[in-house]
């Protein structure tokens, strides 16, 4: 498969992948929906009457909205119809837009001159803790290093809700936050900046159609209601979180913002890097048991450019390290009858793998800030200083392409005065 | 003050309230912003052209919405200017719309042959933990008498993260979830219907104008953007809870359904019932300090109506009881940034009183199952049974009149098979 578009090897974005997103033009305010080609997108509203297939041909309006929440709402077919008719308009045997310079020249944007916004309206935003060499550093340094993992663990993917108005979309700058904290566990509590500024290097994925409330989406079926998977930032506040969590959960320590790429590809793209599903021991309850496997070989990397320098790369990960797999984290989610929604965003948790290079962030990296982090040229790091720019990305490696994410990038603002 | 509808001395709906909130007309789909008053609701969206006001009169355009956050988002000097020209609309003194019959026939409509709505489109909601008494209860049962209240307790106004998509109004049914638990320490997990089932008493507040990413709500402005207030009932699922909590919170114990009633009571309705705060100490951290009473004393009550039968009040409380005003959990909720958005929902927490008949939940109602809760006619009750319908309601007792929230009600249904 090859579209006429020339797309490098080492491009995210070959006739492969075909991730949604939403731009706008240069000097516009109107956005619209594309996918990314290459250098380029393809903006869908320019070409919906090409896209063809007996459910989505029902629906092509969803292709003039300026979020992704209607497309998402559609059945999985009226998905897979849609990246058909794009595979087909963009290969290269293809003279529909190939030839047509004049529908090129409407429907084809250079990346370089867009700006990319938040992909979906989120209604409700969950993070999970479903890598277990994450919760069991965690457990290790905070709790009991020879029974890291808490009792429930290994039998429910454990979650909480996040804050779905603070996620911004790669690009954004994120502000340091102030707040509460409790330096020394006998004096009072205190008020400033947080001194223990982290990331968190998870994926996420986008609920496609939803479920009504009180009628769970059973494992079976998890699939059909999974649209497809970005890069995620959790930003988090260790020294904020480690004073309010107890005993209702993580609150402002993490949603003064969460960052996310703005590209978001598809299950069926990703499809040929399935993996086997980790063994999971003991064998979960029924209502979380799928044979089908649903983990994924997606390569992740974050970077840390201190300010007016290069991107040093701190950690290399991959998303099939995780224990707890999509499909039981939403038939998880619903199993109690609460209502999933298109456009949901449902967060991995912190994704570490089994070797310190590998761990997906700071606290783990720095070992509680026991150790430095080497960004080159004299550059350390424990957490993050003002002003350093956090780059996330990651892509599958097919035979002579890639499926890639782009970046998920912010940049640390000092706290305000 | 005295409205030419006929207004009975016991109505929650007094000219002095005029709580707003969203309908349809029987046999039509179409939802309309409306005010309450008597038995009879005002169509906002019929009388638009006679509310006014040097800001409102711009914006006339958000009493044709189907939902409130338009007005929300409005500053908090439309609102006054709104609630001072539906008053004098409504008064006896004033012929525009009690002479006018055709008028009269469009913008009134009965409420018992309307169907609410909820009131807004809730992006994000919190649920706090702000009533002493019901954190020292769940303290002493369920950590150390001697010791009930956590570290951090008395410093932050500590709060989760709901869910917003399964916040449902009054007199929609919810359904007992099921899910996972482990009655037995010793034993795994199993699988089924929640056997604990519980309400909690809350009220919730509806934020107005939001603030952007990363610039706070300082607390001398908090009132600005506090909109209104409605009775709420967070349905809990003790034993769901207890098995998945630890250690990031409450998640399918909670987000199963939230009830909250139709009618939001503006703060302006609410002003005349501001008592003084409670004491803090220790003094809060100066973010969290205001010294103009914010605490109001709200009459609550919950019956529990078995399957047909009539509802038996089994608690009676009252708002003044919290510890940490909404002032304090709003400046709380945005001092690291986070962005509060029109129609947020931030709840209260579990209003529970100092004495035993005023606990606001069934756990404590009951003390942990230990103790019937008698509904007479030989029912009585430690948790809900199937079927049992919940009633909240609140008001403010006026001289002559009542300020009210009217009913959140659901009846709980048996979980599917
Ligand atoms: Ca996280
Ligand atoms: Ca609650
Ligand atoms: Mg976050
Ligand atoms: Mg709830
Ligand atoms: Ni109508």
């Amino acid at each position: 498969m090859k579209s006429f578009i020339d797309v490098a090897p080492e491009s995210h974005f070959p006739i492969q992948n075909l991730p949604y997103g939403v731009f706008s033009r240069s000097g516009e305010d109107a956005r619209h929906i594309g996918v990314a080609i290459g250098d380029y997108v393809l903006d869908l509203s320019a070409v919906k009457d090409l896209i063809d297939g007996p459910t989505i041909s029902q629906h092509r309006d969803v292709f003039d909205a300026a979020v992704l929440n209607p497309l998402m709402a559609l059945p999985k077919a009226a998905w897979t119809e849609t990246r058909a008719s794009l595979q087909k308009i963009l290969s290269s045997d293809e003279a529909v837009l190939r030839d047509n310079a004049e529908l090129r020249a409407r429907a084809l944007v250079p990346q370089a001159s867009v700006t990319m916004h938040l992909p979906a309206s989120i209604g409700d935003y969950t993070d999970f803790y479903s890598s277990r060499e994450h919760a069991t550093n965690l457990g290790t340094m905070f709790r009991d290093a020879s029974n890291p993992l808490l009792p429930n663990w290994l039998h429910i993917p454990v979650g909480y809700h996040g804050r779905a108005s603070s996620v911004i979309v790669s690009g954004q700058d994120i502000r340091r936050p102030r707040g509460q904290t409790r330096p020394k566990d006998d004096e009072p509590p205190v008020f400033g900046p947080s001194r223990l500024l982290d990331f968190e290097l998870e994926m996420a994925f986008f609920v496609g159609q939803g479920n009504p409330l009180g009628e769970p989406i059973p494992i079976e079926k998890a699939q059909d209601h999974i649209f497809g998977m970005v890069v995620m930032n959790d930003w988090s506040a260790r020294d904020i979180q480690k004073w309010e969590y107890v005993p209702l959960g993580p609150f402002l320590g993490k949603n003064f913002g969460t960052s996310i790429s703005p590209w978001v590809v598809t299950m069926d793209a990703l499809a040929p890097f399935t993996v086997p599903n980790p063994v999971q021991d003991p064998v979960p309850l029924p209502y979380l048991r799928h044979e089908d496997p649903y983990s994924f070989d997606i390569n992740l990397s974050v970077a840390i450019a201190p300010e007016g320098k290069e991107g040093k790369v701190v950690t290399n990960s991959n998303l099939k390290h995780m224990y707890w797999t999509m499909k039981q984290q939403l038939a998880h989610h619903t199993i109690n009858g609460c209502n999933a929604q298109p456009g949901d965003l449902l967060g991995s948790g912190t994704i570490s793998g089994k070797t310190p290079d590998s761990y997906g962030s700071m606290i783990e990296l720095s070992w509680r800030g026991t150790k430095e982090i080497d960004l080159g040229e004299g550059e350390v790091r424990k957490f993050l200083k003002d002003n350093d720019t956090v780059i996330m990305s990651g892509f599958c490696q097919g035979e002579g392409f890639r499926v890639g994410f782009g970046e998920c990038r912010s940049k640390l603002l000092p706290a305000l005065e």
